[in-house]
């Protein structure tokens, strides 16, 4: 038997033909959001059907549809609470694609499926328990426990972004002080950096990003590695705040692995070795307790499309 | 079938034979923690096994045997890694205990132990998913998904006190700056009210504890009821801090109920109603989410003994 995953966001719908943790076709469609709901979920029910014809399967060979979605998903109705990339409130996205593929329709939320994707077929393949944290425009999280998405109540936790590390620190977009997301997003990286290029006119920034509009989450990783003083402040502190939130999920959870995913993992070793140091140093009884590896995300954009098959 | 609890600590050794979540008999003896951990854990045997025959029940009837002890326990073996409390460091508690007594031994934290008491038989009982947070000397926490006990990688997961809510800040037990343990204990509470008191000659802090030593986790709370603003100042600081890790706990876990246990938790209303005014302000999404109950223990010391009993 074969599963459909979707990987739906905000811009594309990635949709691929799964059987045993293998994508045997996939596609990509524009999601076309400014379009009534219903509308983009008879585009992703043809998309599925295309696939499956792709790949040679019949629509009785497929045993059920997963998608990955943006914001609040409440996984038993597969109604999606809330979507702000997505202009959605209570679309009740499992039951209309349900009965439009005529085969059960599971929905979570997308960096839960990625999670559940790394965790199954990626980086955590080999590990029992698990936490991942995309580090791009926000800081979404996923917890593996048992090879298990834990999804809380309504599947409304697992926001392991707004974890507040500093009481009082910088606004977050969701309205309170200090969590984890304003320190280590992409766009705390990108916000800090933008700080410190305009008080130091010699730095290497200027050389690495000529407008502030080409100011991204590498530019201060760059300008560091050409020796820049000013970069490496930038990065040291945001590795220093990425590895206390890191720390503090080691304590509640004590995983076998924390895999970082998003546009800041592309840093590979260069992060996850200083994330280390860190928190070899710091770490609640860190001599009498199990390591914890960090890695990076190795499945990219699958990552969704094999969670949400897996779900 | 008959199980036995033992609530191993410091200073006393509690165990009760329980049978379908009901203590039929129990018992209190002293640890003496300066022996050998031999003499203390044939201590303990004999302890069950008289426990037994006061119930009246055959040894062979006794099916099971859990212990909730402090400091690291791996699970899997059944060793404390160390105790501080007991002096101990990589002891064979479980296989041991099992030796002595013909029966399955099953060894946990204490935290973890008397959360799964409460989740089981006390507040949480009505809650699938639970997190529970004993306000005492520290902060333990234990981690309830499914009405089963998560404790992450050899057991050493949990650690809820030591997650950092504000990076930089007070020195923790642990080595680590801005614990919520260095907060939310009740050991910060009184060494908050023992500060303030010392600054504020007029303060009512001064009838209700007329020396240092007096000074309680129930000093600061009484004076604020007597309208006293100093102490007001400080149980508000003390609430604040701990609703910053109740709300973490929450866009974490998403829990049904989070559970106080520990000496603090005796507030009762005039302690959660406040956490709860702060969450409902400034929780993650929380027009979206559900709401999380926050409630006290009600099992006190029986919670330990239940709790193993049904590790």
């Amino acid at each position: 038997m074969y599963r459909i995953g979707i990987d739906l966001g905000g811009t594309n719908i990635k949709a691929g033909v799964v059987k045993n943790g293998k994508i045997l076709a996939k596609s990509s469609i524009k999601t076309g959001k400014n379009r009534p709901y219903g509308a983009v979920i008879k585009d992703m029910a043809e998309q599925a059907r295309s696939l499956a014809e792709a790949a040679g399967i019949a629509p009785e060979e497929v045993e059920s549809v997963g998608v990955g979605c943006p914001g609040a998903v409440t996984g038993k109705t597969g109604t999606v609470a809330y979507a702000n990339n997505l202009g959605w409130r209570d679309v009740p996205l499992g039951p209309v694609l349900s009965s439009l593929m005529g085969v059960p329709v599971k929905v979570s939320n997308d960096a839960n499926v990625a999670a559940l994707g790394e965790a199954l077929y990626g980086a955590g393949k080999d590990y029992r328990d698990m936490i991942m944290l995309t580090l791009g425009t926000g800081v979404g999280g996923g917890i593996i426990i048992d090879k298990r998405l834990v999804e809380g109540n309504e599947s409304k936790g697992g926001e392991l972004g707004h974890v507040v590390i500093r009481t009082g620190g910088r606004l977050c977009t969701c309205g309170r002080r200090g969590c984890l997301e304003a320190y280590a997003s992409a766009s705390a990286l990108i916000s800090e950096t933008v700080k410190i290029r305009r008080k130091t006119p010699d730095s290497a920034l200027w050389k690495i990003a000529k407008s502030v509009g080409e100011v991204n989450g590498e530019t201060a990783f760059a300008a560091e590695k050409l020796g820049d003083t000013a970069a490496k402040k930038v990065v040291d502190e945001y590795v220093y705040y990425l590895a206390e939130g890191l720390m503090n999920f080691c304590n509640i959870f004590r995983p076998q692995a924390i895999v970082l995913g998003g546009g800041v993992s592309a840093e590979g070793r260069n992060l996850t070795d200083r994330l280390v140091a860190l928190m070899k140093a710091g770490n609640y009884g860190y001599a009498g307790t199990p390591a914890v590896e960090v890695l990076t995300a190795t499945l990219g954009n699958d990552a969704g499309i094999l969670g949400a098959a897996s779900l």
